[in-house]
């Protein structure tokens, strides 16, 4: 155990320079993410704690730290605000941690495009990039905390989505600079397709030093709350704006009821026992959407335009935001990420499942086409009956993406991606990179 | 007759003040329009003449020449540029011609809308938003000409609908400001879904003098040729494209051979026998492009920035543009309008019709969807068997727009919009506006 503490001793000393954090409650909290939404990842993930934290401020250091972790073996995870769903930036096999916040210069700002360090904030770029007249495509509803990098390297989707799809659709993410983990670390470039080797990698296939990302045109978003009688009412609204071409929109996000119950700040727009919509819609569309609104027989409860948004946004109850919401109130809600590709799947599961798994709609787009996901919440009570549910829903031709799990193959993508481990073999022969969260990855194969 | 012609000189009396048009060569040509494109409209309306033409400058010129028709119960047809392809503008039963060229006033251009009025032509209009980073959402490929109150009188896509969709989608016109044809003509303002009686309205529901538009933003748009060896690879290309909501566009044409070889100004760039697409896409999203068209084994032959394009916009050889380049290199081409809803479809008639029926497509949004429509040339024979290849088309589940008709209703519509002709009821009760064009409306109605 001394000899243990020696050696980081050793490898602290030799990255003089470079902010490191040894303080172990510090460690403990810079080792974890917001796992804790999930019983099960709860449970296989709270003890793991990595040795080190180091908080480089530049591309020197990240190599300087990648190359001494190389010479000495030691796992590096990389960090961004830590605000992951899966344990994607919790250490399983400890070793050194990497948090990128300190590397957040934005280099360059354009109009359309900017290159930004990994650690910049989301909320804090927009900021920026607004007095240009840009804004970020997709943003996750940690938008105000998450970093540009982590929710490349870990997130999917979010505000936006229902415009630009998912991060990984092509476009979204026009080039990447990353530092490799070899002997010698190098420092390579990736740009058109080759920039999914790292889109949700969960920091496994390089450590990201810059990306340069397209970005949308800044609209005034007015915000608006609309409520329905009935859920499905509700559903068919959210389909029937997504699929409107001349309404310019960025969040439709969908609530049975009693979830509108869990949204505390926001009760006087939410009667009791209705379900709702909170949507964020351009202001030169607000005229149509009073028409197609009443069209689907629903009643606006609030609508802020863009200048009158003070307080929190409502992208703070969409999103997983309103899982966040439902724990605190009920802390056995859980939740699962659901494609349903259909309103009538929605419809289905709605009546079978009644109060254990109550639905929260996201639309966005995906292959062209709107589609409803899920991110239901789910009434926990075992892992036998998580997995049952699950069963349910994939037997009935619905599409899980499993936020219980923690390896990238297990969660979204289902199938090992095989461009991703061969992309890893020459990015981290030693698989050195959060090691346990690609299975695809064997330090085996490397024989192959 | 020369009563007739006294009445005519007593009319045009009484608008003294107005520009008034009465040569007759003058009057022969502000009473057509591209109603040549169709041999069979050609016959039918090639004698049509107006007996006055006035311009009036501004809305109570308008309101003034309104009241003397109803006074006098003289036809009122209101031609913009009279660009349209189906007689849109063509006076069935003579009467005045009202031309809104001199009503081509911005009243004002912020970002994300505009008020105009309805003779501003739109690339004229462009280069002003423009200046403020807007643009228009929809515009037909006549763009240098048209005006915007025709294009929502006769129009209905262009570029732009592969994000906007078709001018009637909701949101994509905010408000109209129009002048009935009643004895003390009113001045009425449409918003909400009460802007679709006069969209597509060929001009029979009012006269518009002032509509509110929503902009989009202006990207800098590169243009680019791709061609291909199989023309199916070309559509499905086109379609793959127009789902890849990561790549911000605004013109998707694909062209089978020969339509290419008919496209003389772009020769260096269309090899002999190949297929083309014809696109402009977001500068900013080239990189992406770039690893699309590789997939679908495209080749690049023309990529120019927008600060680079001098000349032609490749825009003039999209649309129904492709119909008159075709024409003019062969003028027994006539053409098609058509939803064929999917790319199975497409190949089947692709097959069935070969050199009879060549396959141009416009990619769209339709609720939602990005839809291959078809503007095939047809080699045409008789009308008879025009209605042959339509029949065959709609037995086989496609759906034709007939561009061979001059009613609303036998063209796109096909059935009879009972509030568009309720709403003519109270602005134009005695069907002066454009009459014979609204096949619903009858002046007998007026009893129920
Ligand atoms: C309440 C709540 C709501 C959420 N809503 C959404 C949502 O709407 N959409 C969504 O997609 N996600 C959502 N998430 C998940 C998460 O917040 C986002 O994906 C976020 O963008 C992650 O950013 P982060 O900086 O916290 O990344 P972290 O959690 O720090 O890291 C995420 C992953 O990226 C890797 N990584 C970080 N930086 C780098 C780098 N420089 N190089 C290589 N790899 C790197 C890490 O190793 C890790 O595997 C939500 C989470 C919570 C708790
Ligand atoms: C080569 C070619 C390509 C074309 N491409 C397209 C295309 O891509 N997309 C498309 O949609 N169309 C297309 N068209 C048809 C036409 O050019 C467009 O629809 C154009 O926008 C019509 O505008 P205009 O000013 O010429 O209208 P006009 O032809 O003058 O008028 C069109 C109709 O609108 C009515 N109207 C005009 N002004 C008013 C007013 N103030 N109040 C009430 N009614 C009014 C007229 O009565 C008439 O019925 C094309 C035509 C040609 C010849």
């Amino acid at each position: 155990m001394t000899t243990h503490l020696n050696a980081w001793q050793a490898i602290a000393d030799k990255l003089k320079g470079i902010e490191i954090i040894t303080e172990s409650n510090q460690i403990a909290k810079l080792s974890l993410d917001y796992y804790h939404f999930s019983p099960i990842l709860y449970e296989q993930l709270k003890d793991k704690r990595a040795d080190l934290v180091v908080r480089p401020s530049n591309e020197a250091e990240v190599i300087k730290i990648a190359q001494l972790c190389y010479c000495h073996q030691v796992p590096l995870t990389v960090r961004g605000a830590g605000t992951g769903n899966y344990g994607q930036c919790i250490p399983l096999e400890a070793g050194i941690i990497l948090d990128t916040t300190k590397m957040n210069q934005i280099h360059w700002l354009k109009p359309g495009m900017a290159a930004v360090e990994p650690g910049v904030k989301m909320a804090a770029f927009d900021k920026q990039a607004r007095e240009i007249g840009w804004e970020l495509r997709i943003a996750p509803s940690t938008y105000r905390t998450a970093t540009i990098g982590g929710f490349i390297g870990g997130g999917s989707v979010g505000m936006g989505s229902i415009t630009y799809g998912q991060l990984k659709e092509r476009g979204n993410l026009q080039r990447v600079r990353l530092v490799t983990m070899t002997e010698t670390p190098e420092v390579i470039e990736l740009s058109g397709d080759e920039v999914q080797q790292v889109i949700h990698g969960y920091g496994t296939t390089g450590i990201i030093t810059q990306l340069e990302i397209p970005l949308a045109p800044a609209y005034p978003w007015a915000e608006m709350i609309v409520i329905f009688d009935q859920f499905m009412s509700a559903a068919k609204f959210g389909q029937a704006l997504s699929d409107s071409d001349g309404i310019v929109k960025k969040l439709v996000s969908i609530h049975a009821a009693p979830i509108p119950s869990y949204f505390t700040a926001l009760q006087n727009y939410l009667p009791s026992g209705k379900h709702c919509a909170l949507l964020m819609i351009s202001e030169y569309d607000l005229a149509a959407m009073k028409a197609l609104i009443a069209e689907y027989q629903g009643e606006i409860t609030y609508c802020k335009k863009a200048k009158e948004i003070a307080g929190t946004s409502l992208l703070e109850f969409a999103w997983n935001h309103t899982t966040l919401h439902a724990r605190s109130v009920d802390p056995n809600l859980t939740y699962l990420q659901t494609f349903y590709f259909t309103l009538e799947r929605v419809e289905q599961m709605y009546q079978y499942f009644g109060d254990e798994v109550v639905i929260h709609l996201e639309f966005l787009k995906a292959g062209g086409k709107a589609v409803p996901a899920g991110l239901q919440l789910v009434r926990y009570t075992t892992a036998t009956r998580l997995n049952q549910i699950i069963d349910y829903h994939e037997a009935n031709g619905a599409f899980i993406a499993n936020p219980h799990v923690y390896t990238i193959e297990a969660g979204g993508n289902k199938t090992i991606d095989h461009q991703k481990v061969q992309f890893k073999h020459k990015i981290d022969p030693c698989g050195l990179l959060n090691p346990g969260k690609m299975s695809g990855f064997s330090k085996l194969n490397l024989r192959n």
